[in-house]
């Protein structure tokens, strides 16, 4: 028995949950797609553009646990780099494939089209292995070896991988019985750590819990809830990791935002006497400007493979592992946080669009098990502030930040759970980097629910930049309502220019998306935002 | 007297003629873009994505000689690697520039947006450094040697550099004086090569020009002419170099096409007994598929930097000198050519829109001066035919052949000479990949004429793959003439659906152009294609 190469690729890939595969077709490739199209569980989604189906397979597998991307290559492989290496700066695992020409031409180094001008086959594979976990460019002799080892780095690190394969040994024939990649903790190294962070922690008066995606990507979120429920820390979560815990968790003490706003969880956190961070990424905007404040002397921090208690990393110590056994040790705390950190009570005005009154409204409209896209951006900001309910899955890019990616992964999102609602929140200045992606959701049949803040161009970037009104900062003006009638017609569509308005969409839009996308512009002041950016850039006197 | 290191960094590259800077701001880049709308000479022209605005620099560079892009670090950069590979493939000098976090950031290694997880402030210069000629990361010291060393590489080799910019340091103050770069050839190896190609050509009966784009990339273009007219020997050109002679040229063969057509030119090159290469690409497309054979011991062959005779190189003679001393010691040869490949007596289908209908009308519709672009797929393949009057230039992308750089390329072409009518070939396969820039062309009040030939799909991709119908080279349909409204209302735009309705239609263009952009869709069936198309393809039973 056997199976051909490019069958096994997409068989392996099936197996770990990938039945959507993003990509362009391109000469070098057309084997690997047919591979996916001969795979009865398997299907091909051709996008508008390679780097749309980078983010779309980014968000599928934020979804699905993993995603894969087909590009040919050269030209289709480089168009997408941006959104693999966002995949891995944020810990998404995705399969990066290539068909590239064929051996005998890679042999004699031929200039066929999609070469460099002194052709480097190598080249692209060269550029790529800075930014992903692992690459290889297979062989008849190596495919088997190297595929499977892609798979299980992709499995235990939870990032994309590169792999090129020319596209005459796509039919060769290789063994198609595989070695299940299993992961344990190294059992010394878990007890060590566990036995010092159960030291710290029996000692601590006050120790808190800091919440982050990591949990998400290392699949260990039922450990965590456990360890939450049973030790009933006040525990708080950081912008990336926003939907780890909710207001059903009694001793929620909502999204940690530093100075700038929620002191119930500025505190419970700096103040604490053994502060466990879970899974977080400690970058410049998750924690609000590094305004975390912790002593590595009573510092417990549980990431993916490994845990550091007091300035001593224990290695090969798997999250979920880690905090079974500490939920299984500790004691309950009496401790009591009472959440307030979210929308309420804000007045609608009939003028204008505000930004808070569009968060008090989308915390209604949000049901559980909704998935939620934000851009980057200020709405990446209005997110901590919103009070979720149950189950909802909040997907952002708070660390690679590359504007555009949300309207791609949209197309990802909305596709990987079909049965479930998903809701895009950007700003327009992202959404002109990708907008054409709708298409390719109009031609899915798939019908996510839109939301396109326009404010005059990248407001963002004005608070950030020396002149609030910076001519590079505008962008072109586009009739966003007439855009997704160029990809189709069934569409429900509006303008929305002050909040009661907003009330009256809302409702619309509760039927129409039934059978209809739904495409929203949300007009708003240039300098309108939400009130965390409000209390970060108050200092910044806007002239309007 | 001093500048700053941004000032100046833009200063030298408008002293190459570059007015005009593509890219999308950033806020590690906003000290440079405002150098650029400081200098009063240069112009920031923000695109809708950064691949779009690579190409756009690219297609800038093509007429103007040299480009530049401005992008952020990381998000930024990534998306438009792509267009620069194609840059670097196809020789176009185009200076990548991005913004990067400050010098403290860097030595800390601090994890600020827009890094990889684990930050590695070299991870995207080692990307690049694949694809570009020279790299550098600037420092306070080293940045006035290195924005020399890199714009010198620029001018010597034609080809792109990739410049790191530290945000902080744009406002050092460093010397403004700088050498001019120089060129010229190595003396002894100049007269050696000389020496050695009139030794054939005088032994030779038939010597026969092949004349391709690396004429137009090395300045090359009048030494050349000269040449020609001089020897007046048959010459014939290559499709990269497409528009390097006419027949204005009385020994004009036309384009050479391999065996599929035109067999003066074949026979001209095949059977010459001293074929003479200048400035030729030999890769598979832009030869037909390496039909061409010569005998290395009487073959001569000119590029850029250097010359081979007789299969010896001889290195640092540039094309300019050589072909001009080969003009001062060359007899005319008596040699006389009918040309006669070009479109004809194209018979109008009032039922359908036929591509050779359409490329002879072209053929008429083209005036001396305009600027061509023109897509990668079957309509490369249609300019074969063409003859064009004076002083078009034909710009394509047959060796890199990134689909979607055309629509991007047509933005530059445009900014670069406002003077000049720019019109863009494209099938929508390819449109669809960089569509939105057309909204940059409307913001900046350019008038392209648009044509996009909606043949249902990837058609060249159809003729490459084993099934001619495979689902995979299926693409979204769009409702094309509602785009260009999205982004615009100025605008003239028209279906055509048979050969008299173009008639009608290019005759409508020719006074709308003068204030609108012109938006032209194509509909043709699946596999209606150019007789060149055809003839390659002819083996192929088409299933319509």
């Amino acid at each position: 028995m056997g199976i051909s190469i490019s069958d096994y690729l997409i068989l392996r890939l099936q197996k770990l949950g990938v039945s959507e595969f993003f990509g362009l077709p391109g000469d070098y490739n057309f084997n690997i797609i047919t591979s996916v199209e001969n795979n009865p569980d398997t299907n091909w989604i051709g996008c508008t553009n390679e780097l749309n189906a980078g983010y779309a397979a980014d968000g599928y597998a934020r979804i699905k646990g993993y995603g894969a991307l087909i590009t040919t290559y050269g030209v289709g492989e480089l168009s997408a780099i941006n959104a693999i290496a966002g995949s891995m700066s944020e810990f998404i695992p995705v399969m990066k494939i290539t068909g590239v020409p064929s051996t005998k031409h890679i042999r004699q180094n031929t200039l066929i089209h999609h070469n460099l001008n002194t052709p480097d086959y190598h080249a692209f594979i060269n550029a790529y292995s800075n930014v992903v976990e692992a690459a290889a460019f297979l062989t008849k002799e190596n495919a088997k070896d190297e595929i499977d080892r892609l798979i299980n780095i992709m499995i235990k690190e939870k990032k994309p991988v590169y792999l090129a394969l020319p596209m005459d040994i796509c039919n060769e024939i290789i063994d198609e019985n595989y070695i299940e990649c299993t992961q344990k903790s190294d059992e010394s190294s878990l007890n060590s750590a566990l036995e010092a962070a159960l030291d710290l922690i029996k000692k601590a008066k006050s120790p808190a819990i800091l919440a982050d995606v990591m949990i998400k990507r290392f699949e260990a979120r039922e450990e965590f809830y456990t360890l939450a429920k049973k030790s009933n820390y006040p525990a708080s979560t950081l912008l990336m990791g926003k939907d780890i815990l909710n207001c059903e968790f009694p001793n929620f003490s909502g999204t940690y935002v530093g100075k700038f706003d929620n002191p119930i969880a500025y505190k419970s956190i700096n103040n604490s006497d053994c502060p466990i961070f879970i899974g977080t990424v400690i970058s410049d905007i998750n924690t609000q400007g590094f305004s975390l404040e912790v002593n590595p002397d009573d510092f417990i921090n549980i990431q993916g493979n490994y845990t550091i208690v007091k300035n001593i990393m224990y290695k090969n110590v798997l999250m979920k592992d880690i905090l079974e056994k500490l939920a299984q040790n500790i004691e309950k705390s009496e401790s009591k946080t009472d959440f307030e950190y979210y929308y309420k009570d804000t007045q609608a005005n009939k003028e204008k669009l505000s930004y808070d009154y569009f968060c008090e409204k989308l915390q209604d409209f949000l049901n559980e098990g909704d998935n939620l896209v934000c851009e980057t951006g200020l709405i990446n900001l209005a997110l901590a502030k919103l009070k979720l309910k149950k189950n909802i899955s909040v997907n952002n890019q708070v660390l690679w930040g590359s504007i555009g990616w949300a309207t791609g992964a949209t197309l990802g999102v909305s596709i990987a759970d079909k049965s479930k609602r998903t809701i895009l929140l950007t700003g327009e200045g992202s959404h002109q980097l990708s907008a054409t992606e709708i298409s390719t959701m109009i031609r899915n049949k798939l019908k996510p629910v839109i939301f396109v803040i326009n404010n005059n161009g990248y407001t963002i970037e004005r608070l950030l930049s020396d002149d609030l009104m910076d001519e590079f900062n505008n962008i072109a003006k586009w009739d966003y309502l007439k855009l997704p009638y160029v990809f189709g017609s069934n569409i429900y569509s509006a303008s929305v220019k002050n909040d009661l308005e907003l009330d009256n969409v809302l409702n619309k839009i509760q039927n129409e998306q039934k059978d209809k996308m739904c495409y929203i512009e949300l007009c708003m002041d240039t300098f309108e935002m939400p009130e965390l950016a409000k209390k970060a850039w108050g200092h910044i006197e806007i002239k309007k």
